[in-house]
């Protein structure tokens, strides 16, 4: 992967639906060549999936928080890891280190939404502990960090 | 908004580089009003952007961490928003309740560049306290929720 | 509602006897007007109760405390509701985020009657963890907020 | 006081519009003596006001939320209270013993409203630290205690 | 009770061995009304004990420790009292308000000793969570309390 | 110290008003021979002091609270030491390992009277964190343990 | 144990492999009476074991981390000492005053094997609660603590 | 790095004092090609030390603790581990993530000159916070991991 592919995939956090003759034009190549570029880039499993951020206050999801989950014995892991890939509310989930096992994200319509989620969480066999901050605001909201140089 | 709008919403965040060619037959539209319901979605602001997921480890990102961080004073509330949005390694940031009042997603190369990493945002003026997780593994890692509806 | 009513629920919060000749004195309309608008004040559901505030110590609660209550399995939550709702010295009981699913407010005569009402909560099934704060001086103690041109 | 006061202390609890006529009708006294009565009960300071109780979310106030509060220096607490004093929307605060120095309860239109009083709170002189805590529902919310005898 | 019994208390809290004679000089009373003084303080209740303090270290108690313990569910804190009352190393036990249940005060003769004291404890049914501080130095350890003006 | 020494404090600790004859009565001893050995007890240190312990609720001390505290630097942790020498209320202080670096037991008269107090312990120089308990029941108060063969 | 057998170990400790002869050297004594010395110091268990520190990086061992565990019951503790024994990458282990009974540093290849080490330790019989720390950086890493006269 | 070196590093591992010939033997080489072998991983500096263990209690350091320190701004970070290598009884220190920054492993004579060490520590300039726990037991005291084909 080289400083050209690295353009290229700044180029495309930033719009993913530019087309290859728009960027061909900023990386100074010909299409078949960017074309060929972004191949390599999904096939070697660099690119994962190209996808859109939506405003959620806009589509009536008032209300998100994070929910830290603590589980009592490690054979609870993997079902609670299931439990978690079912619930399209739970947006992400992290394995930590710390005292608790989990950080999840929750994005929800309302609190009484949010309740139900936090009473089916809590309700998963072998959760133990949980701590959940509502959040006021997001000041930023990345999901892709490219290397330096393909920021410029 | 309809219930093929959100059809659209599904199949972009799934796949934000669909042609809109392809798009209409998945929806049953001709292509001029699929190009046209999309743009009606950016202009309202539904549709903030369309990015992509890159695998961070293959890219040497080697390192994520979770850190809470609680501010002395409201004063320093804004400069510590304007800080964070200047390191590129912080992806995300949300101002939560409870005893933090934020919470910060890290990617990093190492665990030396974390330390820098956490070493920068201790520094911040009017940070009083933080706690550092290291992400073990993603277990779900999405940005956009749609409405079920759209799932379908 | 307007601001009239504002005024009149203001004028209610602060004596609740209030005769309405006197409320009509006061907002400068006639007594049936003001009659009439209390009525629908409470059949829309926005005055719930009039009620009264008691100095507890001159009737012998010498003691009050906040419990925070951790519950095990959200299978316990309605039960301990419904446990809660049966004890008169529990005065109020909020569910709450954070690490503690509700706070407790319990008004009582002695130590010997909190740790009485202490047991009793501890006991309730489902109940995991509790934290007792004894409350030392009420500095402020009202139950409705009014929006702001209500006050004037 | 005797079981007479409690019983009229319980019925105006539940209703502190009802009229001195009904009153005596339920406690089987005259007119007079039931307003004697009560007169007593407020120039004793047993009857500190007559107030009423509003649906706050149909008024708007959709958010609510507990402020732990612990003080840097005992300097700061007197002032700290006459802060909150001039607060409408911080509408109880207890003094307590534990790790924190006091419990506010806030009630607010909205997320941005919270966060403005978070602010507030936490940037009165002396305060060390905070902890809050959204209230996802008001399971009970009484204000006023009375010996048992007077409830039957 | 008097201000010649508070000054009676107060030498006997210095000295308990005083002879009634010896008292009766700094009091400037006979010694047979100070006798019936002291006889009517140790039938009253106020006296409860005359007892000895005693330098631990030198009788080979080498360690203390303070243990805070949380009981699983009230049905256990009968039993725990009982426990703690047959162990004799365990010189106080209070039962407090808080996150705890109960702090222990233990003296013992070395760290494999406290450590016995610490699975006992630990080891009693229903013992939920326990907190151990070593004692490094003991700055002040009265066990009564005077009202001031006996202090004179 | 041999065992007779230990059947000597034994019976001093539950009554340190024994006479020597009793004593010597009950360990087989002549007078002069135990009056010998308690002034050896007393001269080698091994006895402190004899004291009484008195029903605290019978002379209106109606509160007691356990208050830790931490010090936020060591250069006031000896000035620490002479304002709590000072301060009667304060009957013990424990020097301790953990989060927290002093143990205090306050007895008090009110509610109000501990408030005072612990705005004092709280405003010493140097006093980074508190957090009080209050005591709801003594279960067990001593203040000396004696070896096992002694209490036979 | 005099200066000499001091200064002995103190060689040993920065280079257990010097021969006897050079240590005899630095001591002023024969090289027959510093291998006496020596066995002396290895009968007496003075000395328990030569070993060698080796670059946990350089053959692998990229992660190291810090674990504290708190076990349920005493029953468990000598089960759990015996698993951690059988452990290798568990490299030290203390039983600790505090809120948790042990503290266990944990040497692995990876974050993937971290999280192996972590959940055979959470599944243990008896193991209530965890908390992991990454080491980010060895500052110091010493095993052995001699006598400050042995240094010069 | 082959299999044979791994099987020196576990032989010097459980003696550091082992001659040349003897490992040899063990292995099957010549002493010439182990003495080579040792040297390249002494130069490559995957050896980094021969050291030894001692018994601590033999040698008179009776107390062993945990210190978990915080630092207030990562400008005392540097100072505070300079400050730390200069205090032999601090034998280990790591820098780690979680609420503090450094786990410190303290050896020392006896309680008083634990409060010492304690006092050094919470009086470096920048240290916020700390938590000290008793070391009961040494359960298990290694330092150094090998692969385990090393070990058989």
């Amino acid at each position: 992967m080289d400083n050209i592919d690295l353009q290229i995939l700044s180029i495309l956090k930033e719009n993913a639906r530019m087309k290859a003759s728009a960027i061909a034009n900023e990386v100074n190549l010909s299409v078949s060549a960017v074309t060929e570029r972004i191949k390599k880039l999904e096939t070697s499993g660099i690119i994962e999936k190209y996808t859109l951020m939506v405003d959620q206050k806009k589509i009536g999801n008032d209300v998100s928080a994070v929910i830290e989950v603590a589980i009592e014995h490690p054979r609870y892991i993997d079902p609670f890891i299931s439990l978690v890939g079912a619930i399209p509310n739970i947006i992400s989930c992290y394995c930590v280190t710390g005292d608790y096992d989990f950080v999840l994200k929750v994005i929800i319509d309302s609190s009484e939404g949010l309740e139900q989620i936090y009473r089916m969480v809590k309700g998963f066999e072998g959760v133990k502990e949980t701590k959940t901050y509502i959040i006021l605001k997001n000041i930023k909201n990345e999901i892709t960090l490219l290397p330096e140089t393909a920021n410029k």
